[in-house]
């Protein structure tokens, strides 16, 4: 039997959102166990936290420098869930440990800070994940696996949006979560394109396997008194000649996280919707509707895989979030044991998310530029 | 009571979808009957529609020319249901007889056209209703009525999209009507634009009240072979500074005539999908969604006048278009006892129908210019 | 060309929903024209409703007799649109007269007197139409074409409902429409299963061809100071064996006119909502959904033929009424052309009409009997 | 901080789903932590088990009774997932060893023995959960807490049913979780009505709070070559005089697992369904409808609790499970720390399992005796 792999984490202190939910998605599969972490800048919520967990006091450390200090041997990878400015130097910091990283999206708040971890990670041989939730549904995965075999043709258009309704009010900038988000001193020069115009960008990148060649990007900032964007449209061209829109907001009163997407294809149609991940809807050309359900034996093997329930049997955003680990813990005990190959990564790395930061950057230099097209950097 | 008016038709010859529409949903109500035309440039065929129609054999003409000359004192309106290209000399010899106009959509190929019929029709002081039937639904009209009233606060976003997917097909224009819509000479250089934009246009127009001040438009030809737009993507600024997106698309597979509407203000969020269209949904600030139905009392009494039947009894297309006539009825009789006022024109006029052909025209001067910003023409 | 019909309408005075409704059902097509009339017991009201639709005064009647002996000569058909207590003396005296019928459901208030009617009509040779509206649907036709065809195999389970919720709040008994039907002594002894349970019991007997071999039935009386039934539980035992379960109810707080039909068969599922008519789901073995479109080529041109626009322009309730219009009048044109033959009759005749009341009394018997099963009258 | 709980689990060893169902929905909240096991009545196949669940060789035993007697004083609690015939036993024997008890659903096979348990749960003071899953959603917990607090009023009417489709097909008893469940020697009587009438039962006495008077059962075998029911209608009659009706089935093609709740009161209606759990729909009086996700503010505390994310972000089957545990934990600890009180339960005990248990038996003896009603034991 495959051993159960060992992991710290940095940030995910009390009352993190996003640090629980981590733990929460890899404890459902069992593959890896925390062992240590450095959950805040305050040690006393950090060793609070860990104590929580139940975790070995001694382990809980101050700083993720000094917990890398001693503990890079120990472990076998590092899950980075602090806010997106600090996501740079930590995963640096683990890098040039040696140490695998998964790192919450997005990965940084500049390309060049991207880009500089896309290549150290190469240098330093060392696995890169960045946990784009969405990506790990087993539907996602499907659809992903019929516009590479051909089922819809050729992809011609691609509708895409991800309208949320949090930040639509006057004077409310949503709390906690919110404050660093519409603040340009922590989140680089763009609110709503960050947080959900990269979760777009990258489940098309995904899905299609499209590269964009050029954004026109119009970033609005709707509610009074605030600075960062809260409505951005993106028309997109893709390397094959398709075009694409990109709607993302937290304006859109009604609307939870409502990333719906839409791909036409010269032979037919898919659907997809974040909020109901366990089925998706081709339409053949001859107007035939095939709503797939997650467990149903039409769904490809390489996506099937992941699913844990019959069909019917509802799976949510952390069990997607437990795929990406499945396949991150696998990719890890694979290279343990020299069966690698980098066809094995299932999971959005690095890369990726560097690409997410590129398009950040093209939407911005379009909007500040009277909305013209702008090419994306490769 | 009020007397039966009566009307003539040119066009709406055997085969023509169109003028059988127009001819049923003005018989629905029976506020006027079909007395004369000219339904076909084929003599022939004309005078066997009017057989079908069991209309007097000597009132059916060759021309909409010798038409006008025998009738314009006997009747009080003129409905042209012509291809688009011939609407802008057959509505201006109807109004140098000065005889009252119903026009299908687009009312003409080009704005300097339907602008001169606009001012001919003010100088002539007739009537002249362009049939845009989606604005004829009490649902459409209960939007305009709240978003007036301030339900929604005020607008910011509009997500607006007509995808139909008939023309997704290599080699395949359509049939009779594609044919013509594909063609450059008789389509007046667009086709998805002409047909499904300008509806897209109007209706927003009629539900917000909101001027457009430029466009930004990405006209693609997306199926190999075509030589006029297919798909059509328009990023749209208003006079209040709200943003819009308007989609139009013949290459959609699996979507038949899916014009679907959401406006999005400070207050709430509006829905409204044409193929569904005794519903509409409203969802307020804390969430609550109201789905309010044809028939429910909410319905404000100057949309509610227009409905038939019960709520959960349905009422289509032909009803909606069955309105505008009774709006175009009301006037018109009105006008003859004195009563009418411009205020009581509940139907989209010439006037509206220049605005359709000034948008459509700034979005083919951005789509030629490389997508750029252009203002629309007041 | 075939000439237009002449018909005489008894009922349907000032503030009647249903006679206007008929009057435009038939406008639509305009296969036939109202040309008499006795529209209200009070002689003022039945002339002012004359005057309302351009009617010859001296053809308004006071009675329906004085009108029968006046214009049974000059008539194709008369419209029964009065309460349902009177339709059986109405439609007797015309059966008598030798004039075709089209009377509104239930046809009468007792199986005894339908079956009379039945019985007098094929005795006089005359045709005779119940106008279930419902059945006139295109997607409804087709349903029933298809499982005749076999494409859902033997069918093995029927679940029906029809809730409304008009009728769900004490002391209110749902206005002029409410009292009579809640009103023993006009109703014949049932309110909800009249109204509602001979409109399943029908569209199931078209759709599916089952006879029902006995019912079983819960008639309750929910709401308080009610003396006869407003929610009713009946199950169904068809004559091929199959189980079925139909439900109507007016305490249904939301619901319109919710009439859904869900039919499972051994090969696939259909599934059907009237109150969006224009389509219909079917799931084949392999669970491929298959949601056909009036107007798509899969539609039967038994069913495709009463359809009036492209898919995706909506037809409603008026439409489907004309549909039924739309066969009777092909009928009676026949009759007179010497071609006709008996399966041209494709609406629902005083046949099915009597079955409704044979259903609605077994219900009754079950009920008083402490829900027994209770064969129901061939 | 709460100690980490330790369990025990009988059952659940290698292909079985509902085994490691219970161990995900348990880790995912970490409040406790698998100890020991008898996987499998097969002596290598329980070890392998435990070998891929890194358990101590030595702490996996050939059989249940083993490994109470060796580690009764070691664990919280023992976790049943055996099949539903052996349940009985195994339960009987924890109980008796005063070990807390966590049981997959139905509890037994008959009601007599479920009886004993519960008396002998009593006796003995052990807590006893019943492993309701759907009782554990956000929203069902929603939904029984603001009928309790009258926001529809006095219930009136349910529609529940539970329709799926994996055994409607000649031939095939759905592989190895159908073999045992159409058969007679193992599943006690009935087949459908056992695995997903307990379901609907369950839950509606859990939202209603309602007790059911007495049942009118007809249960079918519908698939030819089958001996146990396939298709199940149920009339029940509750104690404050409501109707509701039960249908479940396996025969309905294109159907996964669809558990939909609809409950008529005199002041509101609600809707609710399993396969998007994390919404269900309250429609108002007046016909607004408040569509009320897991995450909104308007969720009561004593539901809200168990969230674990953002509205939007969705949580399933796993996660409702895992909230049973959340609950059980509790209680558990609470004993321990003596702050113990029953209204502490937030879970189906042994007593709802026996609820089901006899309504199982007054739907077979209705069935057996010609469809009458029958009352069921208290």
């Amino acid at each position: 039997m495959a051993r159960v792999l060992k992991y710290a984490m940095v940030g995910g202190g009390p009352g993190s959102f996003i640090g629980g939910a981590h733990r929460r998605a890899i404890a459902i599969e069992g593959k890896a166990q925390l062992v240590c972490g450095a959950f805040s800048r305050d040690a006393a919520k950090s060793a609070q936290m860990a104590e929580e967990l139940h975790l070995d006091p001694a382990r809980c450390y101050p700083t993720y420098k000094e917990m890398l200090a001693a503990e890079a041997g120990n472990i076998d990878f590092v899950v980075i869930v602090t806010p997106n400015f600090s996501h740079y130097e930590i995963a640096k910091a683990c890098l040039e440990a040696g140490v695998n990283v998964s790192c919450d999206k997005p990965v940084t708040i500049s390309y060049a800070q991207a880009a500089e971890l896309r290549e150290l990670a190469k240098e330093k041989d060392v696995l890169f994940m960045v946990t784009y939730t969405y990506t790990g549904h087993v539907t996602a995965k499907y659809m992903r696996d019929i516009i590479k075999r051909g089922d819809i043709g050729e992809v011609r258009m691609v509708m895409a949006e991800y309208p949320q309704g949090w930040l639509a009010f006057e004077g409310d900038n949503g709390g906690k979560q919110g404050e660093w988000r519409t603040d340009p001193k922590r989140s680089g020069g763009v609110n709503c394109l960050g947080d959900l115009g990269t979760h777009v960008e990258n489940f098309i990148a995904m899905a299609t396997g499209l590269k964009i060649k050029k954004v026109l990007a119009k970033l609005d900032i709707v509610v009074p008194g605030r600075v960062l964007d809260d409505n951005d449209s993106v028309m997109v061209q893709y390397d094959n000649g398709a075009s694409g829109f990109y709607w993302t907001s937290q304006i859109a009163i009604g609307y939870d996280n409502a990333l719906r997407i839409r791909i036409y294809g010269s032979k037919g149609t898919i659907e997809w919707f974040q909020e109901t991940p366990d089925k998706i809807t081709i339409i053949d050309a001859d107007n035939t509707i095939r709503e797939v359900h997650r467990g149903y034996k039409q769904i490809t093997p390489t996506a099937a895989k992941y699913g844990r329930l019959p069909s019917g049997h509802t799976e949510g955003w952390l069990e997607a979030m437990g795929n990406l680990y499945t396949s991150f813990a696998e990719c890890i005990l694979a290279r343990e044991n020299g069966t690698f190959t980098p066809d094995m990564i299932d999971y959005q790395t690095v890369a990726a998310g560097a690409e997410g930061l590129a398009f950040v950057e093209a939407c911005l230099k379009s909007t500040n530029n009277g909305n013209i097209w702008v090419d994306v950097e490769e």
